[in-house]
């Protein structure tokens, strides 16, 4: 069964991991897993708006090559595609959520830095180690979702 | 860490769900969850060689536009990335590995028959309703993998 945008929007929020496909130069795909956080875009005024965000950041200390490439893959086709999908044995509880987006390569600024402070709110192993080095800023331009069955949790 | 090439292997085998990245027709990346099966090549004597070959269903029934896109999609640009990846509350825990591949959509046939039945011996939900409609073939050309730490558990 197709979910909504409201429950795609739900379920991908609640997720731990995503991950996220590139373009490389090449023209083909490259995966990798990613942790992130998705919130409503937040207005000139402060507030929350309708619109989807999710951040990650990318871990370039010790300076890692694959991390960079990807931040160069990003800039070259800002075009990606993110996944957060739920497997377990019984295939009545699958789903999955598709996040068509464009993403962004912030390397500082107010921007960047509300990234790191959302993803520290998320996962607690941020609190003890802040991600340095860039963050990855997605503006979701579409959903889709799936679940093999009404009663699937998330 | 970076992971060896036997270690991607043993890693990618042992996972219950890939996810597969494929390239639409407009250049952007498009993901999907798959179920899988990571097996020797088995040669014309019968032998399983070295070169891993990977089989994952393409569930056609019902009659799914988004399966049937996917197809599409691997016909015009066979290069595709597949990723393993294990996420845990410990991020000591984290691993993945990546499968750079050529993909076949295979619609019958004797190696068509083969990715099924490799199928039902990993899945036994598969055993119960055997997957009908394609089989997508992957061919691995390049592995790549990361481990947090040596002690990550598979």
């Amino acid at each position: 069964m197709r979910l909504t945008e409201d429950d795609c929007r739900a379920r991908f929020t609640g997720a731990r991991v995503a991950r996220l496909a590139t373009i490389a130069e090449d023209g083909s795909p490259r995966l990798v897993p990613i942790t992130f956080v998705a919130v409503g875009e937040v207005g000139a005024v402060g507030e929350v708006g309708e619109t989807m965000v999710i951040f990650s950041a990318v871990d370039s200390k010790p300076k890692s090559t694959t991390a960079l490439a990807r931040l160069r893959r990003i800039e070259r086709e800002p075009r990606v595609c993110l996944l957060a999908d739920h497997y377990e044995q019984d295939w009545a509880q699958l789903w999955w959520v598709r996040a068509d987006a464009y993403a962004e390569v912030l390397t500082g600024g107010t921007e960047h830095d509300t990234g790191i402070a959302f993803l520290q709110r998320k996962y607690e192993q941020y609190g003890l180690q802040p991600p340095a080095g860039a963050v990855l800023r997605f503006v979701v331009r579409e959903w889709s979702g799936w679940a093999a069955s009404p009663e699937s949790t998330t």
